[in-house]
């Protein structure tokens, strides 16, 4: 079996799947089953409340085992995704960030634009309540919307992910959409990403910039959607990380706001 | 309520959707509220297993109620179809009949077609375990088919019904292509945008950092590029000229490489 999920794999190649704190272990398995259904098998999870493995998954994913078996647990969302290139986050509607937002079919075009170039992406979806926390989008390259009903949205988890991977699976056959030239470059992983966001973060800290505590956050957010959208190369942030240590150079540390 | 779902249904209008022996008043339930997250409120039951109206079947539409409370019922698939002008069979794969077969996207076109010309439609979807009979599918103007990975189809009923829908609501979304939305802000003029390259560069000069200068004009290209690419707001244009004035704050002015 785990021959026959590694061919599969190797084949179909589509982005991971990553349920950010799912809480059912039978929506995981529901899940599971959507995606082998459209040819995804990459599936992570970020600390499932009930734990892992799952019995009532098992029960759920209807012969999609294999999807269940090959599955990773990451303790956060940051570990989960560190070696994607993209990231997509799947939201039931606006939610006023500054992200690019798409529709799940621009997104499978897109996705499959990642996949011609050799990047890895993947699609994040939130717990069965509450979605995806703002912090959590914060970390998305781009926004997936799922176009409902404005008069009743509801769709459960393995609803989206069935939408999702529809999508993804029916855009096979269509060009890959333009995407950044990336020249002799590659996109930033997310390890990159995070490594920059660090590094800035620390250095506005130590100025006193990111004041009072309680709009930390939200500044923090808005940074990261800037550079987010700019889908940076891994040499951009490399040039970066560098003209930051070249501002703060000869600044005196532990000189505070 | 009823009075919101009649002038819902006269404005969406889409096809009716019928399920034909039904078992799990739960999957009922789930396929209604599939149904209304894509505009479809006609729903119709044939000879559903465990009678009408269904507890179960409730608890599981999640506030799709007023659909389960317009559905009708019906002894067979003649008497349930009767009004209808165009019958098309959802099935998971091709069954060889002398029937046109269409995907979910080639049917919602015709559907909305359908719809134009003020013909009325029904998508109908088989019993869970064993899909429709051929002699059902014999009723039927055309085919409906999923595309799914050939090595793993399975998709459940509500699911079915979830990519017939979805499938039928973006025949209709004339929605723009994504565009980033600036909330409260607005896109950053040109001389706003010229003065944050003027200040980052102004910095990056003192501190040595676009250094030697036959390198300087293809290092500040670079840097511009990411910015001119992430669309900055106004406000974000604001945001980096105060995080670089406060990592430059306090650095020795004249200090040089």
């Amino acid at each position: 079996m785990a021959g026959t999920n590694k061919t599969r794999a190797a084949v179909l190649g589509g982005p991971s799947v990553i349920l950010v704190h799912p809480q059912l272990g039978e929506n995981i398995g529901k899940a599971a089953r959507a995606m082998l259904n459209f040819g995804l098998t990459d599936l992570r999870l970020v600390a499932p409340r009930d734990g892992w493995p799952n019995e009532k998954a098992v029960a759920a994913a209807s012969g999609a085992a294999e999807v269940l078996d090959a599955a990773r647990v990451y303790p956060d969302l940051a570990s989960a995704t560190e070696d994607l290139h993209f990231l997509y986050a799947t939201t039931a509607r606006d939610r006023a960030m500054a992200k690019e937002v798409l529709t799940a079919r621009e997104a499978a075009a897109r996705l499959r634009g990642d996949l011609a170039q050799g990047h890895k992406s993947g699609l994040m979806f939130g717990a069965e309540r509450t979605g995806l926390t703002n912090d959590e989008i914060a970390q998305a390259d781009m926004v997936l919307t799922i176009p409902v009903n404005p008069a009743f949205g509801s769709l459960n988890l393995a609803q989206a992910v069935v939408v999702a991977g529809y999508e993804w699976f029916m855009a096979a056959d269509a060009t890959p959409a333009a995407r950044l030239d990336y020249g002799k470059s590659v996109p930033a992983t997310r390890k990159e990403l995070n490594g920059l966001f660090d590094h800035l973060e620390n250095e506005l800290d130590i100025s006193g910039f990111l004041y009072p505590p309680d709009k930390r956050p939200s500044m923090v957010r808005n940074l990261r959607a800037i550079f987010e959208r700019a889908a940076l190369s891994d040499q951009e942030v490399r040039t970066l990380r560098g003209a930051i240590k070249a501002i703060a150079k000869g600044r005196p540390r532990g000189g505070g706001a």
